[in-house]
């Protein structure tokens, strides 16, 4: 298992196709655009802090070109700053 | 339903139309230009904050090229940071 | 109305003529230029501060290339921060 | 023995084959990409930092171009500020 | 008046041949050279901190392209922030 | 003698032999390379922080292009910032 | 007399003669290198700042594009900022 360390979290992409079924569609422009995931595991640092509403299995938006994609057992998933991430799906 | 995190608002741009009824019109310049939108959510950090004056409703001011943009079930919303939002129009 | 958020007021600039009654001219050269305006709105944090000295009706100075242009009900204004103002004129 | 000072620790990187058999692979395009390496030695700040669950043994994924190379008795290693670490394989 | 805000102070430039009378000759090479002038009116909060020895009537020594030029009734001053000050001539 | 500084120590860098000896070796990449050297004076601030486990006497590892260099009575020494220090070799 | 402000001392550049005879050479590479002063003045704030062990005489190496020339009386001088200064010969 992979724990993230520090004000970070790991998150699985949502695919195309969960997207579209969420609401959130990303228009296709020149701006910085958000993408949609769901956090897996969270920083013993994330879980303390009472200011950060984060826990595993929230939906999360965060910008296109934020995070670190690691593989972990041949599934691919993104270690986000919890800044990086700009919203939750409730 | 979309909830930012951090200090981060959710706000629904005002067409054009709206815009030149409550009376702000951007001049057509090279400097940076305001745009003004409604706070349709806010995160549990701004609720908290008691030196922000910002709620749900509330017509706001904007630097033109700030926050990113998201589509939530077929609408364009706007995610502000609240340092990028100048005014509240009352 | 408009009220400015966070470290910010609302400027009405001075004329050239207005300018030159009140003895401020803008020498031409290569530096950054201070410009005179009037305080029209403070925000309430400004409001508060008890280090700040700026209220309705100050007429300030400020660095030229400062502040964001805003037009209300045709008129033109200034969204200044506060650092941005260099002194007062009394 | 080398002993890291300040927010750092010694880490001994895994072979590629071991890479393999713990499930982490680095995907190849042209993001930051973490790898994977084993705590040999750390700060004693880092030991006393209550924030930081980083151990001698403990395997961390941490970005590809972060740390410093060295050789001790002709072994290498890289002495990573743990601010690289993104989070501990358990 | 000209009553400056902030960390800041409002001088009049001591012309050359004042500048010989008190010793500060200016050498003129390729490095950032300080320049000399008169404190005519100082802010509220320089007034107040103690660990600013500036008043009104002080000759200070300052960086050559430090600060903002402004001209009250005809004559040419300097908006300096104390920073920018390097010494008093005593 | 020459007394540091800030949180600055004196380094004597040790000759490549010495070096192949304690047995650091410097990969020869493009990456960022350590030296070793040893510490022959540390400053006040050095000494008083319980956090710089720094002492005369120590063997460091430091960054390449840190520091600065010195010659007293004929001697090549370097001056280090404590943070370019990554580690004492025990 | 010229008196510094702020973390700033008042310092007499050493003789390339003096230099010699104080043991400290500079060596001729690509680095930054350091240079000898004597200090003729320090401010207030230096003065009351106990983790500061400078005061007038002291004979202190500083990096050699730091601080900013002034002639006082036909005299060069060099203000510098503290933290320019490596270190204090004694």
């Amino acid at each position: 298992m992979f724990k993230p360390i520090g004000l970070r979290v790991l998150v699985e992409r949502v695919e195309e196709e969960a997207k579209t079924a969420s609401g959130i569609i990303i228009p296709d422009n020149a701006k910085e655009k958000p993408l949609e995931g769901k956090i897996v595991a969270i920083s013993k640092e994330v879980e303390e802090d009472e200011n950060l509403p984060l826990k595993e299995g929230d939906k999360v938006v965060f910008a296109k070109y934020s995070g670190t994609d690691i593989t972990i057992e041949g599934k691919e998933y993104l270690v986000l700053n919890t800044d990086d991430i700009l919203g939750i799906i409730e």
